[in-house]
């Protein structure tokens, strides 16, 4: 409904030494990802070698029922995944985690990112036998794997060996019947890192892998550390190791990241998230200064930026958006006539913060601009006198390939107009983006190199031309 | 599952003077209502003499579906209600709109409120014939119309009469076959103000009346003004007309409403709700200074108390803490393992905010304790070296008996524990609450007077000493 | 979707001299009155003075959950009803019991039937101020209770006042705090019968009432006897007590409940179901004999019907037809190009059976017509040479006013087109309807008189010329 | 809840000349074959070269909506499955058709039976680098297809090299971009037809293949033969077309299909499955005559056999048990103290036919005994004299392998007791079971031999000794 970009995924991991409640915790943990992935959600629990899974569309709270929980809840290792599914509605079939039955040990495989030769791959595969059931990365990485399982001593080793195929983002979490293995591309393009699980004496417990550590303190893990672009991490009886043969790059970590997928309260590469939005909005000042009187954010994700950039300008904070709590995902535009409303009962101004005033708005992005344009029309109406918009992110101009729904499309528009021509048509006074240049600041201290391809065009990795979105819809070949 | 306080309903009606799209702008102000009442809510259309509605339990989300909405999509008027129900899970019965035939006419009620002397009308009532099917107040006021209704001319003179005897707190809406009527009670202790719809060209097509001003937008109406406490507003074909018979006082509106159960982009009796939590962010610095590093409030309602801290003290604010967006009404506590679960998967904190800090927490209230005993080990355990909380009311020592959950229970700890009792079992370096000589400052400007009796016991109308919550409770009494 | 008639309601009641599961019987016995009403059902029970309940529109399976059956289940008395709604999709406020709260004592309400003055008794005490939430004619039973109730010292003394009053067909369930009292009205319209409840040791334990003697054996009561045209029956801790005022005429029972509304293994009046349409079978190989090689019912109502046509005629008896039981109530006409498939789906014919043959087939009624003529073609393309209908009843040339759909609509085709033109319309060779004369011989030894209005015109009492169905259609007076 | 045996699966196809409702027909078939199989279901669409499916857990008017028809209604070739999962609740990874993406040309496979050798084919793949996702046989076949598949000119070639390698009972549609492939195991164990699709001019417009001819006539089809034993039948723009590779043996139809599983009005392999259960009647006549005033089947299954009783014996036919059509798969236990509840429920003697009566039951076959013990029980209480059962099956004495719930536990009853015991334990007069030298005259003149392993231990093929009922259970290896 509303134009928004959306990360696709979210994986979780948990290794416990003893049997306990794995999916309490992963159900906990996905609450805590479940901004990464609405549509669709999934637990799959090893139960003394026995995979019991549940996958289904829509919310965590939606899919996990209590009797779903009791049924699930008995294990030493579970995984669990949340899907923001690209496509249409009914696609049950590209619900994760993946569970394989396979004669060298069952497996589930939940994973983030998009691999960019997953149709070469699959082609391949299926010239020796192979079937496809889902247009579904996590399938193409369990040929992968299971094509080199066969001659391999162990299933760590056969994940090192596939990922010598594997181009592309991802972050995956594999659960053997005996093992948690999770890994992360050379490029460390999507977020993945560790806690540890302790008793009630401080003694460890365990491990978990999380998409975001902002997942880790529902499930009483503390950080550990960021799984390291490439390596693989493999934790079992004999406790936590890791295997760096792919450790050779500083990595690329989707910069976009920091600006609107992740949680403020998330820790990624050793940089605060919230800390990073506070920093893009002091970098638009530099940018983009104006003379105003009141800055205010739209909620959630550009409250942080907008604190930034009072911080830096002087001109005060204020809370002048409100954001409808209550809207779900079954929003019912009632009418034709009543235009905006979809906007309007998301989004209402606060009267006192703007009327009279000369208004900052701080927002991460910008899509379509049709938000954003109903948007001013709000504060406009609540009194703004002025109003100038301030994105903590340069224009899209190019398409994602590894794992969003930033396509073609959602960068059309910056690439089809002129900055003045997106200002008057969103019906602001000033509109300033985040400098390509800068961009990278955002994240300033890292502990690794970033991607920023969408903005820049420059991709950690060749990428076909034409790549298409979905990639193995189902056109028919015969 | 969490200790909150909770507004019982909130209300909404529409008069328009051609056939529209009322039940869209019902569906699309209760969003914006509901806030006020989750667990049930209802909308009734009048179509040419025809009362079309629907009822259910659940959010505006859930009960209406597209269906529903194009069923009811057809008339001049409608009325519609959230409602939090006080009691257990099936009161299907205690819905509202009430819908009630009569031979004088047909006739919809809603109400925001709740009637002292419910119990002594209704046997009143009972003694002459009269049968309830509810424990709810709209069926006494349905009487209490009806009776005068018979010898009445009009249904706004039935009304006007019917007050006479009507005691306690209501803000209702009445649709008649041709006629809106609203009226607040004598008191004025629940808000409703009205608004006018235009067409493109400006003229006034029609009158929305709302429990808060924050729904009017989202119908593109115009705010016009509040009701005035004991008014009856009458909107028909003939246009707008008040009846003032009840208006002999200054008022007596909830302060709680301020504070905690309105909307901050509302503003009631000539106060923005957002302004008045800054102002008892202000008031506490007064009352209650810390030397600290950083201001953080409770999301989202303390947001603005914190911010007021914030100014007023010269400690900078920041986002510490995130709310979980995902959570909806049936998280299932999945294990007794993981204590403190239900609480870190709604809130948690933003490390690189806390850690190291010394914390001022603004919330508005404290109930049980619980919820603020969690958040503050969530806080110490993101590495706060002091937390510091500040409560922008008073402690609840008195219940409430007007239309809220504020019962003895409620005040039952501020009443058993000395101050520093509390601080130490929920774990807080200090504790403020905002003094209650101060409460009505909060309000500061507006156009009437206070309840807050919850707070210093003193009501604005004898109650009775032991009013149960819920009056009507179905012992039987043969 | 199919052109059936419909009876509208089924009551239950029970009363236990000790806290049982009175629930589980009342679960259990809707169950077995589930043919007399689908779209609602309802228990409202009796525990220690509380009455706690549950309606909602669906089958018994869907509206009761495990849950809901657990938190109603405590109590010594609970009364039941199944609805077969008359109207439009919403209307939950009809559903039965009707609980009602009153200064002199709690009471709900479960009828089946239908009041002939309801909107003359409705106005009447509108006049005195009752208001009307729904199009029920509980709520009417329930204002003519309470109108005595406050001056009569008992709830039975009450409803025997009330009976002068009311004025039409009605078996009724009214539980108070202390007892359940059932009643009939004084012509019988509708059946109603009481059966023992016994423990291990054979004593007896309480007592229930049914709308038909089906539904005793699934809660493990026997049958006691009919309950009296006229009577009322009170069951509380002093046992079992008659109130014979209005116990002064033979009774006027639906003769159609023998013919199609009762489930065969039922015995209304000392006359079991099964054998009266034996009977009918029998009597219409008299009325219309016919040189045939098969006789097949139209299930399930028609085969007992079937059975007797072929006892009597000689002619061989067989399953002819195939009813899927997989319908449901959401079959949807996938397509408008495969027409009759919604009767395709829901009957087939068993080639082996018919093919060749000269088919006789006996069903109770003929409504419109539709579903007949598509069954003829289905059995001519199974191979019938002939297909001779037969029906069980005559036709409806007249409405019914006492509590099922047999409206002016209903009998609009008996009146318009002669009986060649109706079994030229439907393709049958013969058409043969039994005969209004020997209606009453279907239910030949039976206790009591017989209704037959609907074929004859000649009703048990005057009703009004233009009695619409739902008398208290929504139109607004004012 | 009632211990009743299970077919497992039903399954359709459609090849249309035009794009055509082929999701209606398919809809409408399965609505025929519910009765095989009720716990999923799914359709899968070949929309000009796009293949769109819905499967669900459910019965077809549960899972397919209107939304749903529409979604999917366009196309020229559909398959359809029903499936009665053997195993617990969350298995929607077993629902068919599998939809199988692969370079060669998409596929949806369907199938009916049992693969007695896919654990061996499993591991045979996987060891080639296969993973699978259920433990569904339809995933071996869909390997085995795609294995030839890489070299092979076609996919009927693909399916005829793939069946020397599957063994087992298999009745298969494979639906490939252009053709609709339907084939039968050598053996012929489960049932398979063809329809022919005419236009009003009687023109030939496609054929479908159905499990059973019942599905045929529901989507105006008329049956043109059965599947041979082995046979592959390719229907495409080239018409239909036989390959005969397989076609070797004489055949080994379930027998239990004619006494149990089919529906009566279908004809499979030239015999008409009502006809054969008359004579299953009429033969346990003379094996087991006796002297007794009326014959009653339990319904619905047993009518038929019932009906041969009567005819042979001369004993009369009557309808003495009603079985209660709103039972859904719901029914809650609601008490244990009310024991029986749930057949008492279901099932109800009908008095006027049993009272004082010797009463002949017959019934289809006897597992666990429970359900046959109660329903004696309520004969009796209805006042049946004697209660003589017979039973139109030869006891289980071994578990079936090829697609049905006959397992070793539900053989076990006949195993470890007596007759005398069994009867004892069931509360009959006498018990009779159907001789297994006469069950194959159950289907006298079929065009085929029979399987009836399950009665004799001789099955048409070697059997694995401990061949799991699950055999892809998901014990973890490694």
């Amino acid at each position: 409904m509303f134009d928004k970009l959306r990360e696709e995924c979210g994986v979780f991991g948990i290794y416990t030494n003893e049997i306990s409640d794995v999916t309490a915790s992963a159900y906990t943990a996905l609450y805590a990802l479940q901004h990464r992935g609405q549509e669709s959600c999934g637990i799959a629990v090893n139960d003394r070698g026995i995979i019991n899974y549940k996958r289904g569309m829509g919310l965590v709270n939606e899919v996990f029922t209590s009797e779903e929980l009791t049924r699930l809840n008995h294990g030493k290792i579970a995984i669990g995944h949340v899907r923001y599914a690209s496509a249409k509605a009914n696609n049950h079939h590209n619900t994760q985690p993946l569970v394989v039955r396979h004669i060298k040990g069952n497996m589930a495989i939940a994973y983030n990112g998009n691999l960019v030769n997953a149709q070469e791959l699959k082609e391949t595969y299926e010239n020796k036998g192979a079937i496809f059931q889902s247009s579904n990365g996590a399938e193409v990485i369990a040929y992968a794997i299971t094509e080199q399982r066969i001659t391999c001593g162990s299933i760590e080793e056969s994940l090192e060996k596939a990922m010598f195929k594997l181009k592309g983002a991802y972050s995956v979490a594999v659960m053997s019947p005996t093992k948690l293995i999770v890994a992360r591309d050379p490029n460390g393009i999507r977020p993945l890192c560790i806690g540890v699980l302790h008793n009630d004496d401080g003694e460890p417990t365990g491990y978990a892998a999380v998409s975001e550590s902002c997942a880790l303190s529902g499930i009483n893990a503390k950080f550990l550390r960021d799984v390291l672009p490439g390596e693989i991490v493999v934790i079992s009886k004999d406790g936590i190791k890791s295997i760096n043969t792919h450790c050779n790059k500083k990595g690329s970590l989707c910069i976009f990241e920091y600006i609107y997928f992740a949680r403020s309260d998330s820790v990624i590469e050793g940089v605060s998230v919230h800390e990073a939005r506070v920093r893009a909005g002091e970098l638009l000042v530099d940018e983009h200064p104006v003379d105003a009187d009141v800055v205010i954010g739209v909620p959630d994700s550009a409250l942080d930026s907008a604190l930034g950039y009072s911080k830096k300008s002087g001109i005060p904070f204020d809370l002048g958006l409100v954001k409808n709590r209550y809207i779900g995902r079954t929003f019912i535009q009632p009418t034709q006539e009543i235009r905006d409303t979809s906007v309007k009962i998301k989004l209402s101004a606060v009267p006192s913060v703007v009327s009279g005033k000369r208004v900052v708005v701080v927002d991460d992005s910008l899509v379509r601009g049709t938000t954003m344009r109903i948007l001013i029309k709000i504060l406009r109406e609540a009194g703004a006198k002025e109003v100038h918009i301030r994105l903590s992110s340069p224009p899209f101009l190019f398409p994602c390939f590894f794992g969003t729904n930033i396509t073609k499309k959602a960068s059309l528009i910056a690439n089809k107009k002129t900055l003045d021509q997106i200002r008057a048509e969103i019906g602001a006074d000033t509109l300033g983006y985040l400098n390509i240049k800068n961009v990278e600041k955002v994240a300033e201290g890292a502990n690794c190199g970033f991607c920023s391809g969408c903005f820049s065009g420059k991709y950690p990795m060749d990428v076909p031309e034409d790549l298409p979105k979905d990639k193995f819809d189902s056109k028919l070949s015969q």
